[in-house]
């Protein structure tokens, strides 16, 4: 049983902290938070402790480090656990600052840390196997790509303010995927962006509703429709088209059941909150930090998470002038 | 051209009337009809003449004769037809007493008769890729099938007390589906069923909601659900069970619509009315009938109406006794 | 924490073991099997010790017992552990015979067990959500119901002649749902069934495909379909026919992955594995096994075993004699 | 009977011809083409006559002509209709050059031409029936639309040689789609686009996948994705996103069959060619010009064909520089 230390003791820390309670090779050992009420909570709920940042992450006995804390700390959280020589699960994004990302990955490089950046989305066991097919020919070479990813409601305007504006905050996840399924890195943004949802987020300077393109060197292109708000749930679909077809994932419901009534036939409303809908994916990311922690190398680097973040930047670029950008 | 005499000027033989009209190798020159207006005003939408049957049957221009009259007229028009020598195309049930049609059938036989029987389901275009595709292999040998045939809303009480009964007048369209899928004659039936949709149903003898259970001899099972009432438009559905799969026909929606709302996503509407669910079924019967004025053999004759006749027959008596009846 | 004595340690004791693991109120304490290596080497994967049956009953410690032994062992384990005061989660059925299940439940009635029996599919969170629905009047009162329930593949022959015949083995589940969605107990059963799939399970006497129709006091229908093998994985759907509409539910695929090709759009297959397709009915049943254990009456009770037995009887007696039978 | 000079005896000619004799309002007199073999042959097998395009034109007999000929001829044939004061039916587009269709549209204002430009889906029964219920509030004020276009297979090089390229001849009829459910006009366009399915296409001077976005004044946003090649059929499908959920019309399949395997659950293929996917449209188009002819005004007029040929234009542009273009 490897020990983890738990940087967080927040919505996304209190998922962590439960997937390794019920994982068998993790065992969760401290839980470091700010606010050391909620730290305590937490770690009493599941038999760890409470402890300051670096006394857990150079306790000896911990093989592991989770940093889920507000992301103006992920670099400096991830940093010490490389220099303390551990491999760390560290939330998306690596940080707002592109500058100050590149600066880190440098650092984190020079470390030779082993960094399991925290894109989730690509431990959902649909999207996971829509890759699997399209890497094993179904639809024959990849053309093209578009990712939907609508939130159900807009966040309250004090978190827009601090986001980092909504492709750093809330795009990422897409330009993660799309540079996971084009297999191939995007030259050219493109996006057009407008706040139609509420007008406090415009007010913030951030926009709510976005389509962005995606081009690669060979000509692969990526569409992805955004939205703070969609009226019907978490919309999370993608079409990826190919040479001989495509491949989709849908939606998923909360349950099977369908209404047939005089309206027509209603399906299951969807799953409402990310947390519901990419449970699994939370709990085969912790699974492959579990791998990470013995040995293997991580599917997903910091690295990673400076190229999202170089479109994030691009692409809020391409939104005040109009034009493609090079990210 | 083929002239036709068509005999009934009521809702089905509107729907003849206007199929011949666009028909490129048919064109209608007489109505028949008791009501001689309604005769006179179909006929002349579609610029072709009021008659008496004996006349129109008779009228050595006639090709072909529609019977879609009120059931108890059917024998006597379809054996007036044949002794004529002109093809018929005659509307389900050949006549409510399995006696009559008997001795009608075998009257047709002995006159070389040739009667297309009007199960105008047989020529679903939905339901006769399904039987394609079973007679390709698509699912191998067929095991058993399912069939749904609820209608959306009851019938007046007046019309079920001369209907013959639900098993007669509805569920015979469904006997004749199975006898066709089943590629084998049902040796047994049972049902069971209730009036649970309107009480003036049971006050007329009749039944509103039903399962019906059919077996061949060599094994193969099928069930029937009717319903009267569905309470969310015409639902006429097949699941047809094989060796290495299942093939099936689900409902037809009037558009491709869907809205998602807060409470999941609703297709659009069923179709809800006979005539518009199996538009395409009529115009395809009526171009087998063209095909049968110019010699073809008919595909349904009037011994698939004595056969459907049968089954309903031993369903009804089923009912009363509580016992698989042989046909 | 509840300790749990398991007796049984194949299949279904591995589900149940790996879910006690996982539950925040139970621990697993003892595991007994006639097999001593293979209780040995669960029990040691859990932290568990190995037991033979009466210590593990009785032992003090012990505030529940959980039966997953061959059915033979079923009656005698639970009375047992009745006799010892301890609630029993049972598996299905009670016993293979009716006249041994009845005595069975006159004896735990007089020991005023508190016996909750296995039947998992009524904490299907699908299942479930269908019949609160229809308890919420979403489509007004339940007229009838139709439960498709076909395995992926056949049991080994051997496994059919010892498993008390299709009825009570497999269809027995259709007849607990069946009354629970019914709310009414049914008074006539009827039967048809045939070996199609593999000859040798006619050689055991038994049968491969049925259809079976229940009927209720009030006259609400239900038909079922059975199969040993669909061809496409576990095939497990529902529709409740209302007076206002028809709720359904749909099979749950492995993935929301479509691929659309020339042929048209295939979604993924469909979970192929009673114990996927059932992995969170399991989760739940047991969690509310520990509501039982913490004083919560059992939803399913030995009574509810009993009736599903009479059914599976009267059922196989129509079988013979081709009649609607009164269980 | 308003008698009908067709112009034009191609394919979609053919088709208008077909529908004109359908008509209970509408007849064919005349059929005028380049390949006077072609017209006589598509006259006499409605009962028309083969004539030049000015007798046809100037016959005081015709009530309106239909322009389906070689685009450009479009502009000329509808002028000279105009000069005669008949309506027009005319072929989209009105010209590839935006220039001369600005031209031929000033002259026909001059002329007080009633002119019904075809833009055959939005007469689409599935397309109408979203527009009418985002016009009915079913979701709340529309904020972004998602269009996809995608051919089932690519057309021959020497037909994109002189189509005017993919924007003018293909997504031109996305724009109009557009511009009718946006109900506002697009202030930027911008397209990125690639020769990924047939170099011939790339050494023709044009594109084979696209990626489009369009915004209007008050930030409602419009993606299009577009391809000439699917690899299952023609892919037709539109998604509006408005304040409270999203309407969207899925693909009409050929049947509703579907094969449940191994594999899956099949649906059956796409209708594969748009004069089977539009042929509602083509008969609703025909019916709304018979409407014109008898007085009431084109819902869609040459000034619809100037503004799509302004995107198409402007979007070309966009491709070239990679910036959001002005139309």
């Amino acid at each position: 049983m490897h020990a983890i230390a738990l940087i967080g003791a927040g919505r996304i820390g209190r998922i962590h902290a439960a997937n390794i309670a019920a994982h068998s090779r993790l065992r969760l050992l401290h839980v470091v938070d700010r606010d050391v009420d909620a730290a305590a909570s937490l770690a009493e709920r599941h038999g760890a402790r409470s402890a300051d940042a670096d006394a857990a992450i150079n306790d000896p006995e911990v093989a592991g480090i989770i940093v889920a804390s507000a992301t103006d700390t992920h670099i400096a959280y991830t940093i010490a656990a490389a220099e303390a020589g551990k491999p760390v699960l560290c939330e998306k994004p690596l940080d707002q600052s592109l500058a100050a990302a590149v600066a880190a990955a440098d650092r984190l490089d020079a470390l030779g840390a082993r960094v399991l950046l925290g894109f989730n989305r690509r431990f959902d066991p649909h999207f996971a196997a829509l890759r699997a097919r399209l890497a094993g020919g179904a639809v024959g070479a990849l053309e093209s790509l578009h990712i939907v990813s609508h939130d159900p409601a807009p966040p309250p305007p004090a978190y827009v303010a601090g986001s980092g504006g909504m492709f750093t905050d809330m795009v990422i996840h897409d330009f993660d995927m799309a540079r996971w399924l084009l297999d191939e890195e995007p030259v050219g943004v493109f996006a057009s962006a407008s706040c139609l949802i509420d007008p406090a987020i415009g007010a913030a300077g951030d926009v709510d509703t976005a389509r962005t393109v995606l081009r690669t060197a060979s000509g692969r292109l990526c569409s992805i429709s955004s939205s703070r708000r969609s009226g019907y749930g978490y919309d999370q679909r993608i079409e990826a088209f190919g040479a001989r077809g495509m491949l989709r994932v849908g939606n998923v419901a909360e349950t099977m059941v369908e209404t047939w009534h005089e309206e027509g036939a209603t399906r299951d409303r969807l799953q409402n909150f990310f947390l519901d809908r990419y449970a699994a994916a939370y709990r085969a990311e912790l699974d492959h930090f579990a791998e990470v922690i013995a040995g293997a190398a991580p599917a997903i680097t910091h690295r990673d998470g400076v190229a999202a973040l170089a479109l994030a930047a691009a692409a809020t670029r391409s939104l005040h002038i109009g034009r493609m950008e090079t990210p």
